[in-house]
């Protein structure tokens, strides 16, 4: 009975301005839509295709930067950890750490994890599938902690691939924490540009309205200006000024789904 | 800019009353909601899982049946074709002949359909991309008929599970024709109870949604008074009585995104 | 405790001398290698990915080629069917029927197949799991026919792509048939091409020689002297000088693997 | 040009004894037929599916064990590595250093490996196409060392399930480094268990075979003396005393493939 959420923002910390920039954009726009928001960005890419790629500004001053942001503009932050020497800074700061999907089954990033930070994010690996989230929860949960949120973003199809089981979005909901579609990472082609990942940027909107339709308590959107220049994923970025048809579509699906469920005893 | 058509009706002919009963239930509930309707229903189940099952009346039989419930209930009706001996009367019949999943690459079946259906439905193969059906609609073009639907029900996914790959409707969409999803074959685990396909039926209203809001011409359902009892198909058959709510939903679905792009130039 | 048994030949049939020539080659060759063998050639390919494509010579001057060449050459042959009415004569002259990857669900043509043919060849469809293939055995044997052969040639991987999962090979020889690997049509990529199927054969003998240690009964192979202006599937076929080599390695292999059983108990 | 390589262990280090026992079995083994080996076995197991199963018993006693056993039985040795502070101690004992196949796209990780192991294994990702292989390459070329193996371990096929594509090792090999495969992890069926994952011993051996008949320069096998009481993996691992034939077979069919290799010009 709650209504969705937006988790947004660019995928790396290019700079400071730029970041805040973003942030500002999106917390105007929620609070007009009247959606609720938690702004995302990462301070490193820790898996990306190939080392010549941009990382971004590295921990130290990246978590300065999302310090400062969220400070000033009052918003809660999302960003993902890789490295254990992280956590503990990264609790301090962060209103909610997230777990990368490739990293899912490292035991003991998710416990460390799990003790220090106020929510957790747990991205779903794409070689994961989804009734075996339950055992990543089991390893938040047996550190006391049940602040989860489960992220959707997509499955391995062939190679070069992802594809969306959308039947996977109820399949989560069943364990009983709320559910994030992240609907740019599901439109990657992993590695299809050779030493990049290539993106479908033109069929985010189609696999957000149906996440929505399905039901969802969150979605999840990395955006930028101009996805174009963007130092990280571009392909499967959306431009910002795309987000509030999207968003405004969006919400009126949840809305009608929502309106199902309530007319049930 | 049209709405959202209904084809809907029992997997397989198991009688006359019965289908008949099932006709007029949906006629009625289409009538209420004003969604235009297609009646579907298969008059010879050839490619079976095994062979013990039961196909159906057959061709002289089923075809007399689906006569008579287009006649008394003045409705369109859709039906299948598995051998060329059965397309010139099919087509007199018949307002929409599909050309089943398996035999979507069969050429001379096509052409020959394509020479003689008012409406071809052609339902894309599981082991087909979605690209590349347009080389099966231009078989059915070559021969002047342009009266072509396209259903979507599915992607092998690894064994005995399909998945729907939502990108595919926009993608079939490009084609310029109508395009149609199946939600209930689309739940089919194929060959999953050893002599039988499996179902997922719960999983129909999610990916019937999912469909809706990504963007499609019309929804393709079999439905059953009693699932639990029906000779073909059972486990991913809908409940009749559950597809007032279903179809409610999906249709105000389908207005926001229909509202989203009339606001656009 | 058989040796490998070769079944190869050309896609279609071109015109009857090349067929011939390759015919007389490959009858030649397997016996210099003491390797028993069946001529293949198709006389209609009834489902290529556009109706463009170079079909051949059709069923009735097709099978007449096939009759003289079986009896000029004194060697058994092998085709497939696509429509009811080419069994009954397909039959007088064909030693295996085989029933395509495509139509391997198709129950009347089956059972057709099994009442008529001497052997079945049955190709497991890119969309079925091995153990789904017991299935379409009963039905074949239903109809008193236990002269089977299974022939695997590959399996759905994300589009336009096929794998070999080599984990088939010993789940089907449990059946108790004869199991085949079908090396060229293992490598396709179909669609690969936008209006034909691409091809790996540079991967065959890879495959091929897989196949032979994971322990098979049959070899299948489509060859031409110039695939390169082959008229059906030239990526994907092998040049007919490449065959002595890659077949003194497969018989080498199967020898391993056939002293490996011969000494257990 | 070189014979194949038998990297080979336990999956986990249980106690010094039981370690021991099968290192030297396995040594006595590779010396009577021939077959140069490397021992391997994890002192921790990271990503367990489940919290609650055994993970090892840890780095420092883990490492310290694997020292004994390779100054006392003058063999090398392989294990692999999780986290940062792991690699320097592991650097000096170790012979070669494994990158997990999750941890694969861990770009720190790889290059603090690169940087200070003799030897480093890259197990390709479940999730990584065969030629995405050559990005992980260039991040350990880039710290200078190309002493670099490359394991294949099976791909995404659906949920639960791996299939290996052996087109992969040809693909592979291109980039000119050794390409292993691991025939045990291959088999395994990924949280098929529910809070564990499922194998398939019973399949080892024919994709082992398979590995051979393309052409491999190392064969990686988990073993155990009973695997039905391994506190890992024992669903995929192999009776110890099903090696000698085993490796008889793959012997034999490696050299087939040499065979066929040294008459080319």
């Amino acid at each position: 009975g709650q209504p969705l959420v937006l988790i947004a923002g660019p995928c790396v910390i290019e700079h400071e301005e730029l970041t805040r920039a973003i942030a500002l954009y999106l917390k105007n726009l929620a609070r007009e839509m009247d959606i609720p928001f938690i702004f995302k960005a990462s301070f490193d890419k820790a898996n990306r295709t190939s080392s010549a790629a941009y990382r971004g500004p590295g921990f130290e001053q990246g978590i300065e930067i999302l310090k400062n942001i969220k400070q000033d503009l009052n918003i809660p932050v999302l960003s993902d950890v890789h490295r254990h020497e992280e956590i503990e800074k990264a609790a301090e700061i962060l209103d909610v750490i997230q777990i990368p999907a490739f990293l899912c089954r490292q035991t003991d990033l998710i416990v460390e994890v799990a003790e220090r930070a106020r929510v957790v994010n747990i991205k779903k690996g794409q070689f994961l599938a989804p009734w075996d989230v339950r055992n990543i929860l089991e390893k938040v949960l047996s550190r006391g902690n049940d602040n989860i949120l489960i992220t959707e973003r997509g499955t391995c199809f062939g190679y070069n691939n992802l594809v969306v089981d959308f039947r996977s979005l109820p399949i989560l909901r069943r364990e009983g924490f709320p559910v994030v579609f992240d609907a740019t990472h599901s439109v990657q082609l992993p590695g299809g540009q050779g030493t990049a990942s290539g993106g479908q940027r033109e069929m985010v909107p189609y696999l957000a309205r149906a996440a929505a339709a399905v039901g969802i308590d969150g979605l999840f959107l990395e955006v930028h200006p101009d996805p174009s220049k963007a130092l990280c994923d571009g392909p499967n970025s959306l431009y910002l000024d795309t987000l509030p048809d999207l968003l405004r579509t969006v919400k009126a699906i949840d809305g009608s789904v929502m309106a199902l469920k309530s007319q049930r005893p």
